[in-house]
């Protein structure tokens, strides 16, 4: 035996980051937005690192950001949440964890749909969980009852997914969401649902939360992150929500992992929650512009670009493209020879990977994507 | 079979600073420093949170905070560390949570000391550690090669400690940090050394790192605290120093709990680990006034006093002051009925505990420090 994070490497994205920041490459691999996040909440945070406490805040969060979470879910999702049933967290990888400690017990079989987030595997290992992978295919990626039906067993517990879908920019169809609801009921499953992308869905889809379908309001660990909504990544403010006997145990988890999240930070994105509804349409107007602009760039020159309706992200397809290179052959050539980094579409899945498809990160401006797109038309 | 985390309770710190604020207390349980934090890291803050990126800092921290951080250990503890060695974490409690999920496979035993941190424990249990705790018994609390070597078995893999140590406020002597050494080479033990009161050591005592006796070097995690150092608890800016070996599994365990810490938090820590060495001393200073500001307080008012020479904390005892409570008894008392919070030691023991001793937190103002001397006075 030796420690399970022995053989892991280290994630991909920061792999891809370091490789651009060495090469000076374009960064389109790890998702974050380009530029330092919206003024008047950097403002905000520094108004309140000068003027309120930088010491512990309660545990679970400041009680003013717990509510606004809560406000901000019932006035953008008709989800009904309150404050005592929202813990923050130093981002949404922290909720994805403590919800793993706090939830899964060893032995305990893990359900989770791939691609999926190279958190989720290895933090399952770790807490003795025994993964369950459903792999889900292009071009629809479609979850079918048939292939969850035969990933589960009695020893299931955990459905542990994400909504909207990073890498492939999927927003889970209503049925596929009511299927996935239905089958917790029936085989009694807590859904860890990691919702980070909710307010970066394009073309006027909605978000449909997982924890608002029947049955789930009692059974769902609703994940959310205010360095998406807000582009501030490296902020790391998250927060996880669930009913009362979950949200205890959830809080249990958090208090030994980091027990608590700078107070500056929190002040800041609970004025943010409040914006007005124009604040982010816009915001997601802006991304949708920077979607399209990358997709019809990359299409002028030749790539064969998947539908993304969600996330930073979008996918060129490299056969479908005629390039004869597979995605991991692909993203190490171009971040050496055309000077732009993504990702491998293959990352996300710990077995069987789909090989043909490579992630690029849209949020940036208008002038990294042009150069980006130049670069890449350049080296077909 | 359950979640490990079921049966806990909420930690002790927040369970009697909610108790305060609901009761309006002097908080002197939870340790944390009255008033906002030195005004220079502040604003260091809030301007690098206006100036600089919010976007993902680099995994293992930002290379100018983990370059300050080895520069420090060179300039205050003759501690050579590279900052390729060092890894930034949102806060100590990450950098002790990613230590065990790093190091510990189940099955694995872990040495620790009691009293012992809170949070020990259940990671211990949570990641499938064997807890195996040396109890040390006032007065003097020593660490004996009997009671250690009682405790190790050929399953030992870890020593988990603090030092300088939090209840107690105790500084371990040069030869029990050499016996707990010797005895880590000898059954090739990793120490994690939870170290972060190494700035609030008085009386002119230095610290020493385990990290720099013999045979450690390559056995040792280093654990530190921005939020000790620059008296800003709710920053939750830590880090955990370590060979390349080790250091290269905790960033494994890092990336997954919270993946990185908020930039314009670390520049700020990064600028203040280079103050002059008055910088330090001065805040040396004045937390030592504090401490004998409320030790010679409550001894007017009758409490004998234990000794510390190190941390925020000194404790009281109950029967040498003539009182016939136990710890758990006088804190709720006193909370009550003189509006002062504290701790109980015997919180910090899983069994066999010591309840006479109570825990006063006193880095705070003069005024806070004389009404809760008054308060207590009067209780009497
Ligand atoms: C924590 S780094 C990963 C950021 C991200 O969400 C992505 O690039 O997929
Ligand atoms: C994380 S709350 C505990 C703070 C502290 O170190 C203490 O009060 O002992």
């Amino acid at each position: 035996g030796h420690p399970v994070y022995r053989d892991m490497p280290t994630t991909i994205f920061e792999h891809m980051s370091a490789r651009a920041r060495e090469t000076g490459a374009i960064n389109l691999g790890q998702g974050f937005p380009e530029g330092p996040g919206p003024r008047a909440v950097l403002q905000a945070a520094a108004e309140a690192l000068l003027t309120k406490s930088s010491q512990y805040p309660p545990m679970a969060g400041l009680p003013e950001l717990r509510s606004a979470i809560a406000d901000h879910y019932a006035r953008h999702q008709q989800c009904d949440l309150s404050p005592q049933e929202v813990i923050v967290t130093s981002g949404a990888t922290e909720a994805i964890a403590a919800s793993l400690l706090a939830l899964v017990k060893p032995g305990d079989e893990v359900l989770m749909l791939a691609p999926l987030y190279d958190a989720y595997l290895p933090l399952v290992e770790r807490v003795g969980g025994v993964a369950k992978v459903v792999t889900l295919t292009p071009p629809d990626w479609r979850v079918t009852r048939e292939a969850l039906s035969a990933a589960i067993t009695p020893r299931t517990r955990i459905l542990l997914m994400n909504n909207p879908v990073n890498p492939t920019g999927i927003v889970l169809r209503a049925a596929e969401l009511a299927l996935l609801a239905d089958l917790c009921v029936a085989h009694d499953l807590i859904a860890i649902c990691d919702e980070v992308w909710e307010q970066t869905v394009y073309d006027g889809i909605p978000h449909r939360p997982l924890i608002a379908f029947p049955g789930m309001r009692d059974r769902t660990v609703k994940i959310g992150s205010a360095g998406k909504i807000f582009s501030v990544t490296g902020w790391k403010v998250g927060w996880m929500c669930a009913a009362p006997p979950i949200a205890t145990l959830l809080a249990r988890a958090h208090q030994f992992l980091t027990f608590t999240t700078p107070p500056g930070l929190q002040w800041a994105v609970a004025e943010g929650l409040a914006y007005p509804d124009a604040w982010f349409s816009e915001q997601r107007a802006a991304y949708q512009a920077s979607r399209d602009r990358l997709a019809a760039g990359l299409a002028a020159a030749g790539y064969v670009v998947q539908p993304s309706a969600a996330t930073w992200f979008l996918s060129i397809d490299l056969p479908a493209s005629g390039i004869a290179l597979d995605d991991v052959a692909f993203c190490n050539r171009i971040i050496d020879e055309a000077g732009v980094a993504a990702i491998p579409i293959s990352a996300f899945y710990p077995a069987d990977p789909v090989t043909h498809l490579v992630r690029l990160c849209f949020s940036k401006t208008n002038q990294t994507l042009d150069q980006a797109i130049a670069r890449l038309s350049a080296f077909r």
